[in-house]
């Protein structure tokens, strides 16, 4: 640890990421059986930290651990972990010890734990709940998968529009239960409809005999517990939300979605997009070797299926290459540099939709710059091309056809890197998900197809 | 709109997202130079949805709406707009219409608005302050861009710690100019150092009496003034924090950074990331064509140098080619399958060590992972691809062929898909920028090279 006073609680590099020394430590103190040291050193971390080092540490090493820690098992770690490492330990710890761990959390966060449960499991983890918790958990499960139903916390401030600031004040001082945080109070008629919201910081600011309804926002943007999570992250991200109310179908305010929530969402929601631009799904550092092979085999396989359907161009011009070999030596240069630029129009067009930049008010322009995109650089790379060719093989006639196919597979590549990611936004797909495959095999049989034929008609 | 109540402020699909009839409305009152009807629809829209229609429309539009917005121009537009458009903007605005725009606006966004300003306009924008704020931004540009000090907001609420919860909002209440949004009081000691925060929902929860140093956490986790944004980003978003104090080289308070600081700069990282792995740049959707093609252009230019080395490779075979001229049909599948099967792992390997999930803790363990993967799905696709060779060509040799490249260039892509990206990142450099190039030459290479030095040995 420096002596900055940085990293107050501990194990961690320049105040963050779990450092080798602590998890070997850890290690050391599970090696030797040693319970009272296990606790103390894992008691030093962040629960953030303590799920990173579960998640990073080997199977047989987080079993032992989790063994050992045993009755002094900290539930707030099973928040952070991630779903096949908290399954794991799920199965390890024991039931009571878990019932009694899960008492102690929030309800947006049970129903993050319970939700991927299996039947019996969840029963028994509501079961331990106390009915108010259990109700609340229950309720919020009616609501579908990643939709601001499951995200939102039932734990609110609401107060009747026509209270004083010193009402509101009394009364929060006199509530047993308020929210760990919450940054607005929630003022709401008698039928749960918001009249507006107060921020904690006006409330503080003001005199008590100030009414809350003049310091409202009194046209809050407000959710619907049905719109889906990567909404919800779409509006806190570009309206800078930093709360908001969460109503029904009949506009009765029935919880609140906070900021950190939504940044969670957002990561995850561009996580995946990376995730799949790159050909992987929902795999994780700690899946094991069959796991991540079985994974990543479907996303092979149509490689598989689009990289033959590109051999069978260039079987169609098989007597071109016998004639002329330098063919073979050249045409994956086509095929390359159009499979490039289309990712790259495809990497800012899936983008753009995911962040609604991209919409009917600028589509055609942005199509048509793509297309001028590809062909300007399609000249350049032309003229390139043809000086290689020329000067690789010394036939001006082969620099020719090199250019040609260039300029037509950079001009496709523009083309379909942005228009086939729309058709797919179009027809309810996710763009990032399918995008990439499509594209680079109409530039692969674009570019074979193209530099073959041209030198079949222009080279024999 | 519908009559839920969503979307208060109108002119949004499902709550969101600009809709085309607002902006056919917007550009029509444009072109009636109708300057009332203008500012009353824009005065509908929030400014972040003000800036995308800005950002979405046609570069001469844009003039022309901004010309009529004229003397009434919403300067809060400024801060939401991407770069490119921002400063053609800020050239038709008139400087005093700026100069009285930007004295509403709070010190961190005018920061952000003038670090990359020329020096001229920067100094007519911060003539226009007053000279508190323009001691603050002067005093946030020293500190390096893309650190926490441009990033912070220099308007906080500070207690010393030993006051009390009455007088804390007896000192709030008589205050001028309290932050628009704060989430703590920063106990702070006379030398500046900070003794511990409170939350202002434990202040509204407790009696007039209570010591605020009771309620503190004593030990908050502090941000250096100079720690890059990325680490900023990752704090937040890993140990869920929704304000954060920031101390100088000597412990000593200078601001505040907040959690939707910390959700745009965790979603610019991300953002930058996603472009880089597809080889694009800083590019913005309203750059021109020429714009565009010309910051694409160094990522082409260096796939053309690595699809020449893989041709370079070709060219050492061309006479086992032209002898079996189906390698030649085939060789571009085993390249292909192994870029793809790098690319899976790169893109995992990018995350974890953006997220700092991939240590010295678990990088051996996942390198044997990946290593196994490329090995296990390797012998998947020999076994399918050498049926396919003796299908379509009727060679069992061939297929051996086929499979034992397979086999070889989906293990190299494992190890190199692992392996060059944790290199990069040891180095210092960006694993995201670079990896992508390095290893799809080396499955091209690699693959080429075993695809066709077999067939020589097997075929021949």
């Amino acid at each position: 640890m420096s002596d900055t006073g940085f990293a107050p609680e501990g194990g961690q590099d320049e105040g963050f990421a779990l450092n080798a020394g602590v998890v070997e430590a850890i290690l050391a103190a599970v090696e030797a059986q040693d319970q009272d040291l296990l606790v103390d050193l894992l008691g030093q971390l962040h629960e953030a930290d303590q799920a990173d080092l579960l998640e990073q540490v080997s199977p047989q090493d987080r079993e032992s651990l989790v063994r050992l820690w045993g009755e002094r098992f900290d539930g707030a770690v099973l928040y952070e972990l991630e779903e096949g490492v908290r399954d794991e330990i799920l199965e390890i710890v024991d039931p009571r010890v878990l019932a009694s761990a899960v008492q102690e959390m929030e309800t947006d966060d049970l129903v993050y734990l319970v939700e991927d449960m299996e039947d019996a499991q969840k029963a028994e983890v509501l079961g331990a709940l106390d009915d108010a918790d259990r109700v609340a958990v229950e309720a919020s499960l009616q609501y579908e998968e990643y939709t601001a139903g499951r995200l939102m916390s039932r734990e609110m401030v609401t107060c009747p529009p026509h209270w004083t600031v010193g009402e509101a004040i009394d009364f929060m001082r006199a509530s047993e239960d308020l929210p760990e945080t919450f940054y607005k109070v929630i003022l709401v008629d008698p039928r749960m409809h918001v009249a507006g919201t107060v921020a904690l910081g006006s409330i503080m600011a003001n005199r008590r005999e100030v009414k809350l309804i003049d310091l409202a926002d009194t046209a809050p943007r407000l959710i619907r517990a049905d719109q889906p999570n990567e909404d919800v992250a779409y509006l806190f991200n570009h309206y800078h939300m930093v709360s908001a109310p969460v109503v029904d179908g009949d506009g009765r305010l029935v919880g609140v979605i906070t900021i950190d929530d939504a940044m969670e969402i957002l990561e995850e929601e561009v996580e995946e997009d990376i995730m799949r631009l790159g050909g992987v799904g929902d795999e994780e550092l700690s899946d094991s070797v069959w796991e991540t092979a079985r994974a990543r085999f479907p996303w092979l396989a149509v490689n598989l299926v689009t990289a033959i359907i590109a051999s069978l161009v260039i079987a169609l011009f098989e007597d071109t290459i016998e004639a002329i070999v330098a063919l073979a030596v050249l045409m994956p240069i086509i095929a390359s540099m159009g499979g490039n630029a289309a990712t790259q129009t495809l990497t800012v067009a899936v983008r753009a939709l995911a962040t609604r930049d991209l919409t009917r008010a600028n589509a055609w322009r942005i199509i048509r710059r793509e297309t001028l995109v590809g062909l300007g650089n399609g000249i350049a790379f032309a003229v390139i091309i043809a000086g290689v060719g020329l000067a690789w093989f010394g036939s001006p006639m082969l620099g020719v056809v090199l250019a040609l196919a260039m300029v037509i597979n950079l001009l496709v590549a523009g083309l379909s890197g942005i228009l086939i990611p729309m058709a797919l936004e179009k027809a309810g797909a996710d763009p990032a998900l399918a995008s990439g495959t499509f594209v680079t095999t109409v530039t692969d049989v674009v570019g074979f197809f193209a530099f073959l034929g041209l030198a079949g008609i222009l080279l024999l």
